[in-house]
């Protein structure tokens, strides 16, 4: 029996973290069924005293970080596709969870934030404000305003992904992986809280997006959001 | 009988080129000896009407391009340790190359390209400065009184390398795989024509350099250079 904690919106199952939808996806990758977990920010009812989601709760064994949690998975369950493809595959990898969290992530924070308020239940909504305007340094008005103009900037510095999968159905080669929906899980953030144009439509990432939408059955093209 | 056509300074066997290393080093992994000639800017002698270094002829078949005879090698040759750690670590290997490609050698090139002018025979220097003073958008001497201001942005562009190195010894893991040659390739063009401090002196990826210049008992710190 495995549980995961996932962050949710207002409304019920509009799951939106880019960390948990890593497990999402990792999760249906290894044809494992999970029962998800709503969890609002600042509430405290996690396992164990954790304090993020995605936690995991497998078998009353609690994993906490996105990354660890796809360890666990690779390294228990020996159903499904691996995730990572080998020790060197989830070397490789790291380096681009790396490359997600330092500039994929932040580059995308501020487009995406000025919509998440409203995604955020009345009573979160202070906490949410506070914490994100002190990451960006300025309100979430603000933001919303200089946005076009950290546009350009933030697709050129999908050069990499648009290089890498120029020669590649996905990150993982013939096959998606791990290394996939970590990137993945971060436009699916920004599509599932924001209208705005982060991709322009001639962006030769779009059909990798939309291969992974496509995946599991249209499993994260279904999911809720705005 | 392996050759390999690299690029070299006015010094013989001053050998300089980011791609050249990367091939370099995957000989040194797999084991295999092969014979290094020496090419300068501008040359017309190397095989099969190629144009660009490395060229690798092996038994007769001229491969070109850095990544393509790594596979080659790769493919070729059982010895020596895997290059890729299978099909996952080499598509996942794509991303880090085309994060070299389009962030790290580019980011690098205003800071070095300066000093490389200094390596190169005199007849090829005309064609050295305007091909890359067309590159640069500016004179060489401009670029280096530029380069001091442009420090700090590519000292930050470099945050998912030390992210990932921070988990790891290798970003091939336990073990160095051709993913770390290739970014190792960029650090040792600079270290081999530049005395341009590049890194701070506490920055977090030296330990990582350093195990790259220990690497096939010290192959790459004893490379001639400046």
């Amino acid at each position: 029996m495995i549980e995961l904690y996932e962050l949710t919106g207002i409304h019920p199952g509009h799951s939106f973290s880019p960390y948990c939808w890593r497990i999402r996806m990792a999760l249906a990758h290894k044809g494992l069924p999970a029962k998800l977990i709503g969890w609002h920010f600042g509430e405290k009812k996690l396992p164990r005293g954790q304090s993020k989601v995605p936690v995991l709760v497998d078998d009353g064994e609690v994993i906490a970080d996105s990354n660890v949690i796809a360890q666990h998975l690779e390294n228990k369950y020996e159903t499904g596709p691996s995730l990572f493809g080998g020790a060197a595959g989830e070397a490789h990898a790291k380096f681009i969870g790396a490359w997600t969290d330092t500039v994929l992530t932040p580059g995308l924070f501020p487009l995406v934030a000025p919509d998440i308020l409203a995604h955020v239940k009345p009573a979160a909504q202070a906490y949410f404000r506070q914490s994100r305007e002190a990451r960006l340094g300025m309100s979430l008005e603000r933001a919303a305003e200089l946005r076009d103009g950290n546009l350009p900037a933030f697709r050129a510095s999908l050069e990499p992904l648009r290089q890498a999968l120029g020669t590649q159905d996905y990150l993982g080669g013939e096959e998606p992986s791990y290394a996939d929906y970590t990137v993945f899980g971060s436009f699916q953030w920004a599509r599932l809280t924001s209208s705005y144009e982060i991709l322009a439509e001639d962006d030769t990432l779009l059909p990798w997006l939309d291969r992974m939408l496509d995946l599991f059955d249209g499993y994260a093209r279904d999911a809720k959001g705005i």
